[in-house]
């Protein structure tokens, strides 16, 4: 169950820290917008392995499963530099039999910075067609989130 | 106006064209979802250039304005590859005294591949406040529109 | 045969033109040093599907062929800016049987940027194993050249 | 002093650590070449930090000091996948009054995947003309050389 701010009620975050570098930003000084959501999605794909020990590519190569965006969603709130670390919080707010939504909060030196709903599906990655995770998987997602 | 499909009536969109390459790819042989809001932000960068003359770097540093954005919002409905050229519509579906608002159609050999609104605020670059358009600008901006 | 500059004697280089962006701009207001290459490689690509009617993707998935990077050197004269129109000048320096060798000069307004020296090998693409070009490949590429 | 292959004698390589992801991989299931100049910049914007104290957007906009690339040499040797961690292996082979002429080995579980040289010089930020570090900037590398 999530609260009116997108965080769930209950359930602690997942947190994962990005060093925002020079790379990342552009000529106004700040990260380029253009590179924010690839490090949210970093930071979801860092969710996927730690909860169920697979990486995107070994999800995706040793077990067939794809798991394609079908919806993103951002707010910007202040600009992200290189000052401090960014840290990601990520929850899952919905986690159904063929798709998990997730809430975003991102966040430098305790200054929010930014927020996103990311929305992905799961796919048979040779066919790239919709199907359920296999059992093994959502228990591991389960048992990760008790825990913490 | 703009109908329910976030088309604006009566206007017809600016088109810009990607060639999807290799290097947007990922092992899923589909352009990364992460290489995607870069590409619609691409999009809307040329619809700057087409519009006023100035592509973002000489808006900023030549005349001081930044267009930072505050709000993105996307759905994925069909995956993108390099075998087509990718063809992003821009229409503004509002213009806001201090903002913009513009839906994003993006397709491949008339498919629908995905599609976006993005918000953007104009500031001050060098204090990063929020500020109108100078007039010649929006004038500029109009004018193109009724070109169109 | 190439002179002392790598300009190949008696053949006109393959030139790719490239927009640099915002987004590939840097808070030093120029274009990321580690941009440079990934455009490089894209007027690369370039010179293969003018020569071939393949790019990466499709020569990779429809021929089953790689294109590796096993070499690459780049130097660096003057910075990029979103300013000028980027233009890279390809040539062909070695053409073996099983690797090209290419020269690019890359340029704004007429000022030298930067040069690079880049060696890809063929593989076959399943196996990542050396291969030479297929026949019909190999007289594409002669053919296109010798047109110019 | 550096021997044949270019590692430094008698000094520690300062080691940097990347999770190697799967935006950083193409249709060939492995990393994109493209990137992998990114990634060595990278470390050597670890190596700035971890010496100096200061990351680039902090020596750049607080010391005003540049440091942009005036030269870069890559051989690739073997695949970079997610599979492993990437190890950057980051040697000063020669340190000049205007410049830094920088030794990188990248390897994944022991694998030599890459090697790299990379030549910066220091720059006055504003006017982006050749000068010397400052003193303290010198000898705060010299310490932690030593230190190692």
């Amino acid at each position: 169950m999530a609260d009116a701010d997108g965080h769930a009620a209950g359930a602690r975050p997942f947190v994962h820290r990005v060093k925002v570098r020079w790379a990342d930003c552009d000529p106004a000084q700040i990260a380029y917008t253009g590179r924010l959501p690839a490090l949210a999605l970093e930071a979801i794909e860092a969710w996927w392995e730690h909860h169920t020990g697979f990486d995107w590519y070994r999800i995706n190569r040793d077990r067939g499963i794809g798991t394609p965006f079908v919806h993103m969603a951002m707010d910007f709130r202040s600009p992200v530099t290189p000052r401090h670390l960014l840290d990601f919080e990520v929850t899952v707010t919905k986690f159904g039999s063929r798709s998990i939504t997730y809430s975003v909060r991102a966040s430098q030196d305790d200054v929010l910075c930014f927020t996103g709903e990311f929305v992905i599906a799961f796919v048979d990655a040779p066919t790239f067609t919709s199907r359920p995770l296999p059992d093994d998987l959502r228990a591991a997602i389960m048992a990760a989130d008790a825990a913490r």
